[in-house]
């Protein structure tokens, strides 16, 4: 869920090299001994990898670490299969396969960087059981390979490692139901019962309530257990051996675990927000964390008779800081819903357990009683929404884009079917940030929910677009609409006319041209637009408009009439897969109109990677050379 | 769910009129005794408007029908709301509301017609306080009118009806968790616990187990009783008053109570399918059903004292039947199905009850280890086949293309990125049948679908062509593949040439003609633009090509060049709203060509209404004249 912008950490950084772990794992200490240590070797290179990428999830990973240990080293055998449900704790199961030589030791400096270790699992890397980071999936999942094992007359537990905030989604729960009538013992789901989640304790977003009795009711066998009293939580599973039901573990855990200033027992829960969710520490957090981690190692392994480790470090340099005019848009979100909030007194805010992310904690200081955290379960927070809406307010409902616009989307089909006015907010759009991966890049959104009548999409290109969208959400669309917000700080070079206001299915001209045009929105795919349009114009010596269009699923014939006419060749550029994006919209208005001009839409035709934003454009070829060559070639053949 | 299309039932038909109503409600019988004897005249309508429409839900109507009777004449007051989560219970709810004069009584006459009463509730009918009928979203939408409530200091309780298969849906499960939280003790659910689902027993498609230990383990106050026994469900609402929790009252109910045969407790529960769950009873069944409760109520009314009914009849004429020529898609899958299943030993089947609509039932028989019922856990099942799929299976999963495309619309992108193969079998797609409404019509599920990398959209033209499209799907699909199933008989006027192979992208010529070109796809499309085609032709003189284009989502530009050149326009016509439909590849692929030809989608544009096909039709202009119309107007102004 929560994926903090942070920013990678310069200076010295440490990690252990593979004879570590061997010298660990060849030893003859007590098993429990050794897993602890090996699970504090991994929590060290785990937080080395997020802190040279600049973000993951300490948290999670820390929380899981030592049962991630005890299956890797002492459980799982032959046919058995684990993997995350969760999917944000893969920092520390990447430190673990590396840690035992099953992923090669060189990806540890390539965290979130191309062709190396996703933000969330993907089966492309060796250890993956499956694409994972969506919340809710993983005992389906988990269902469908054992059912498939037993039509093959294949073995094989498999162990699915979920987190707690993940148990609100309904998915969670639909699974369990036939899990139990089918009898699937062969499962094995493991709660890292952290207490936390993205934002702050579970108990203050969607409380569980008691969760071993509801997971009994569903016909599971339950135990609970600490989960890092590596004894306990070996007695747990030894209990539960034989048993002809699907198993929960509830393992109780600390979120940070490892780290005293990022454990979360060191929080008042009444109050605090949780820093180590996502995101990376800052220099002197990481360090000081490093240290703990290398001076309790140090200590286990003096405890054991065992030599001092020997670390590797590297020096990292300072990373680029963003110039002071990169544009913010999730800060000028929260601007714009504050303004709105004053003048509508029916507008009230929902959030899926993003409220650092969508940058709703101004708007709940201010309207505790018009803002409502319904956790991690979209499905039921959209519904809500239509509720409120048949009753008279005016609910603005928040996610990650990637979520908001799929997991709830027959409700917010049936909510657009009562034609009341909502306004969903989906933010983390677009293909970049690319280190979270695929589940998290929304690159399908538009496709997803452009159809329902009466839905305007909408994206701001600039911090002062994102007020006059909102506004006109509000006051002017005809019914329901959804913007979609790049959460990223992004420098842009552009600017719109001081007297602008958004004009219904109409651009705005941000250069000049008349050779060429191009069409595209928001700030990373202007920003790409006008740089790009620059290099052509430098290269091939023509004029190139580049046009901001914020409305994604509408387009007006009259004005794509005027703005097209006498060009050589239209290109749209989408933050998107080409099918069912703005592109598609720009299409259907050019051949309505039989316009014999050439288009060409530019965008996403695979699943993007994870990697540094530059990285991941590049690969897409959505970055500003990129884009050039494209239209530099496609003009060439026409 | 389950949405069989049915005939109406032809020669006398009897109702009660208000009147008879009027003579319960004002008389000075017991309440439970009034309500029992009210709940039988709603039971007489509710079966003369199926019978009337050739199409309703007989068995959850009548099994909730003395619970909404009691509801509506002794509970709900003031500022309380009732509504059906499940919604297709709603011809018994109209009943209800018909004989207490908050329906005009002229509508009884109306249901599933256009401008009367949709087959699931809509906001634009008098008392309905949602749409309902996708499952799973009556309790969240209630918390939100709930918590609106409390903001805007206004008062009301809400009762909730939910069936008790859709408590399968996570939804109803995600949803406990934050009322608990909120503490919404407004709200009551009542599950009507008729034990059948769709298709047959709950217990035999994904049992509920412990049904009160689960609602009392997520916080609820439980309690249960016999939902025909008023005293005992009015007992459990006083016992229940003034608890600060949210409630819910398990009713043990019979479904399709008050008709000896309709009654599932006269069903072997190990083998039977249940027949009066959609549809509608042939006129023999009609009359006996009929009969029976006009001579129960004639005996409640003669032990209280009371003179016998004064029914009203009318004459139906006998349903003009489908010519044999009729394309029938459904049987043509069943079949195609189990040619692949015999090629192919790794496939397997997936469904979500539906294996009635969905032509299931052959497969099961024949290869029973091969097929998994999922219950109405939409979700659960896409991830579920993906975990197969990874296991080196062949999944091809089942259910409505309205549910199919959008409840599991996250996991099955999440399936796609794994890069495995599985085929989606989307049923009952397009506007037609218009009866169900707007919560059943697929008309969005191309656009929710479309830009999934890899993922191939088809929809079959006629019988013949099922069978080449699945076995390309399974045999040459570049990835997953979503095959769209129109479930209606259908009787086409065209044929396929005898050699015919689907080809990648390309269409196939229908009829022969160079002036304008329309290009759709399946049998309700290609029927209204054949028969569209022949009348341009004869009135225009114009010579009119018309093309089965298979393809959704993808379109072959070279054969679109061939294709339209030297023709004066090109028309596309989609069962599916215009933005995101297959109008959109064409018009994508029209503009790259950069083709001068004025180009129209035909389509859909607003939330589509409930009512016969052909008057569906008409009224979104989809039907052969309406399409004339638009294509000759079309011409005339370009």
């Amino acid at each position: 869920m929560g994926e903090l912008a942070g920013q990678a950490v310069e200076g010295t950084l440490y990690f252990a090299p593979h004879a570590e772990f061997e010298r660990v794992t060849g030893s003859n200490l007590p098993a429990k001994e050794r897993a602890a240590i090996f699970g504090d070797l991994c929590r060290l290179n785990a937080l080395y990898m997020i802190a040279r990428a600049g973000s993951g999830h300490i948290g999670s990973s820390f929380s899981s670490l030592d049962i991630v240990s005890w299956l890797l080293l002492e459980e799982i055998e032959g046919a058995d299969v684990y993997f995350s449900s969760k999917g944000h704790d893969a920092p520390g199961y990447y430190a673990a396969l590396i840690g035992l030589g099953r992923l090669d030791f060189e990806l540890i400096h390539k965290l979130r960087q191309i062709d190396g270790l996703p933000g969330h699992p993907d089966i492309g890397t060796p250890g993956m059981a499956t694409n994972s980071g969506s919340l809710g999936m993983g005992v389906s999942k988990a269902k469908g390979m054992i059912l498939a094992n037993r039509l093959t007359h294949r073995n094989g537990r498999i162990f699915v490692m979920t987190g707690d905030g993940e148990l609100q989604e309904g998915q969670f729960w639909e699974s369990l139901i036939s899990a139990a009538n089918f009898g699937l013992h062969e499962i094995t789901v493991i709660v890292d019962h952290n207490k936390l989640q993205s934002d702050t304790f579970v108990k203050n977003v969607s409380d569980l309530g008691d969760l071993e009795a509801k997971c009994k009711a569903f016909g599971w066998r339950v135990e609970r257990c600490d989960g890092h009293d590596l004894s306990a939580f070996a007695e747990a599973l030894a209990s539960i051996e034989g048993d002809r039901r699907p198993k929960i573990v509830i393992a109780d855990t600390v979120k940070g675990k490892g780290v005293s200033f990022m454990e979360h027992t060191s929080l008042d829960s009444d109050v605090a927000m949780y820093r180590f969710h996502s995101g990376a520490p800052d220099a002197s957090l990481y360090r000081a964390a490093a240290q703990e981690i290398m001076t309790r190692l140090n200590k286990k392994f003096s405890d054991s008779g065992m030599a001092p480790m020997e670390l590797e470090t590297i020096e990292r340099p300072q990373p680029s800081a963003l110039p002071a005019t990169a544009q913010r848009l999730i800060g000028a979100y929260t601007q714009a819903l504050l303004k709105q909030a004053e003048r509508r007194a029916n507008l009230v805010a929902l959030d899926a357990d993003l409220i650092l992310d969508t940058g709703l904690i101004p708007f709940r200081e201010k309207y505790p009683n018009r803002f409502f955290e319904c956790g991690i379960a979209e499905q039921d927070m959209v519904s809500m929404a239509g509720g409120m809406a048949l009753k008279g307010l005016l609910p603005i409902v928040h996610s990650f884009a990637c979520f908001l616009s799929a997991r709830p989307n027959e409700q917010i089909y049936n909510n657009a079917t009562e034609l009341t006015k909502i306004v969903y907010v989906g933010s983390l759009a677009g293909v970049v940030p690319g280190g979270p991966g695929h589940s998290h890049q929304a690159v399908r959104d538009i496709s997803a929910l452009a159809a329902i009548p009466k839905m305007t999409i909408v994206e701001p290109s600039c911090e002062a677009e994102v007020e006059s969208l909102l506004e006109w959400c509000i006051d002017e669309a005809p019914g329901s609409s959804y913007i979609r917000l790049i959460s990223l700080p992004w420098d842009v070079s552009y600017s719109l006319p001081s007297n602008y206001k958004p004009k219904y299915g109409e651009g705005v001209v941000l250069t000049e041209g008349n050779d060429v045009v191009i069409i595209a929105y928001g700030p990373v795919m202007l920003s790409s637009a006008v740089r790009a349009a620059r290099m052509v114009t430098e290269t091939a010596k023509l004029s190139v408009k580049v046009i901001n269009l914020p409305w994604l699923n509408v387009v007006s014939p009259s004005w794509m009439k005027r703005t097209v006419q006498n060009c050589r060749h239209v290109f749209s550029i989408d933050n998107h897969y080409v099918i069912g994006g703005q592109g598609d919209a720009i299409g259907r208005t050019l051949a309505g109109l039989g316009a014999s001009i050439p288009y060409t839409c530019i965008g996403l035709y695979d699943v993007p990677p994870s990697g540094t934003n530059q990285q991941v454009l590049e690969r897409v070829r959505l970055d500003a050379v990129s884009v050039a060559q494209t239209i530099t070639y496609a003009l060439s053949s026409t």
